[in-house]
């Protein structure tokens, strides 16, 4: 099997909605008219964004997750999606559970892969995902206004307890099996909030996904839209047996990557409209806060005390 | 300086087209109506497809120009590119010179770098590209017919030639200082042919460019049209000291890569019209050969025999 069976076999499934898929110097799209275009890419590198023994499956699932997370974040429908894929060698087990990973999500969603490109090289996975909303429409960093609450979907600090725990930083954590096989699932297959995202749009305003942890992702939104934000530490939303330690677990909550949550603000009079979109999507939407004006964002305790942190957002070089 | 310092200081130019640019969780783009979305990714590694020591510019430059070189091969107009880039270390003076060579092409072209992700990892660049053309008007793989000729331009040849001096495959080359130069400066810094490829729309079928050989890359073009070629060994055009001695260096120029040239087929009446294309687009073109029935492409010599080659096309994995 040489490099081009490999994309044949394993990479080449029907992309109806392009006009033309994998195979050619380029794939050709016809996006639909009216609608606005978002396009995304994340990269994976092994040993950084995931373990060198994760099973293949769950590593296509994730690469792909990562970056449906990003479409969500915009509340945008994901179309297609482009591979880049840099292997050590040619391994054909290795490609085909990737492959079973990847599309199984895609086939939920609706996602078609239209295009890719495989080389010999350090494990590496690039996506670019493309997706689309009615013009104009986008969930956005820049729109958070002063007065919106500030809501996060799901649980948090799931992605990073799996981690941690997987780095040996957590050995005695005094979590049940129930509890870290949750977390260990939250890191190997995250779900997109694709539903809510969509669900959110017209009555979010702006919103990112909790990729390096929710203060820092929060963070993004606070800098762009020129405002600050004021979270209420015990409002963070996680397990209930992590809500009951909130303590212990705060950085974790607060700082933790991996989650794949969205976190969004939205005008206080859009709270029922929010409750109902978590509704439609099936996902737990709870609000954690206010923006207010200013700069960075301030972790409160039940008191309103300013609490501090020992964790900080991810930086990939730090 | 950390990882968003970077991006902001060195990979955030403004992208007037695009509704939203680099920094928030996608690009927002408005394609033009009634045209086709081409995309593309190519991926880079180190020491497979560049050499460790290549100047930064060079590698920017490169990383960007074989992705254009696809857009190319489709006839179309590039827009927009998304970078991925995996580093060992953030290197202020790398992502500097990188990003010059990388926007100097861009800027060139009308390119607007629309986003992208940054990350740790062996160094990797991996570029989506996204261009237009009028809707179904697109050089694709499988349009060619038989009786069409077969066209290439440019020079080939040259840098193969340069990756085997590096590689001391390729001691006593008996070449010029000058045209050894010429090869290293097409394998640093091949020019994708943009305007060649849009010039060719309408007249034109098939179109592949140049990556993995000459007769790979064909090859490419008789599978999806499914149909075979004969060329003619001493038509393949190349730099003078090079043609006078076709028959040393035909391995070189009918299967080695790294030229980005494009190949393409024409009708037998279009010779005029394919000749304009080239002179409007300042690149010269060459007949090679003849679409014939059949499947696989026959390289023969000035008297009409079948050769054969030492190399084959390029298999990332072989």
């Amino acid at each position: 099997m040489n490099e081009f069976d490999l994309i044949r076999q394993y990479f080449t499934r029907p992309a109806p909605s392009a006009v033309l898929g994998v195979g050619d110097d380029a794939a050709i799209l016809r996006p639909t008219p009216g609608q606005d275009l978002h396009v995304s890419v994340d990269m994976l590198v092994e040993g950084r964004h995931f373990f060198a023994d994760v099973s293949p499956q769950a590593l296509g699932h994730k690469t792909l997750a990562v970056n449906l997370s990003d479409m969500a974040a915009m509340g945008a429908k994901p179309r297609w999606a482009f591979l880049s894929l840099a292997m050590p060698r040619l391994d054909e087990a290795w490609a085909r559970d990737f492959s079973r990973g990847l599309f199984a999500l895609a086939g939920q969603h609706g996602v078609e892969l239209a295009g890719g490109d495989t080389t010999r090289g350090p494990l590496t996975l690039s996506i670019t995902i493309m997706g689309e909303t009615p013009q104009g429409k986008a969930l956005r960093r820049d729109a958070a206004q002063v007065g919106d609450d500030v809501w996060v979907s799901g649980e948090l600090g799931l992605g990073a307890i799996a981690v941690a725990v997987r780095n040996g930083q957590l050995v005695d954590a005094g979590l049940s099996e129930d509890v870290l096989a949750a977390c260990q699932c939250k890191l190997d297959f995250p779900l997109p909030r694709l539903e809510l995202g969509q669900a959110l749009l017209g009555v979010a305003r702006a919103a990112a996904d909790v990729s390096d942890g929710l203060l820092a992702d929060l963070g993004h939104i606070l800098t762009a839209s020129g405002v600050a934000a004021e979270i209420r530490a015990d409002s963070l939303p996680s397990l209930p047996p992590l809500e009951a330690q909130r303590e212990r677990w705060l950085d974790y909550l607060a700082a933790g990557g991996d989650d794949y949550e969205l976190c969004f603000t939205a005008p206080q009079a859009a709270r029922e409209a929010v409750a109902a979109a978590g509704k439609a999507a099936g996902c737990r939407v709870t609000r954690i806060g206010h923006i207010v004006a200013g700069s960075g964002v301030r972790l409160l305790d039940g008191q309103g005390a300013v609490m501090t942190l020992n964790k900080a957002g991810y930086d990939h070089f730090a």
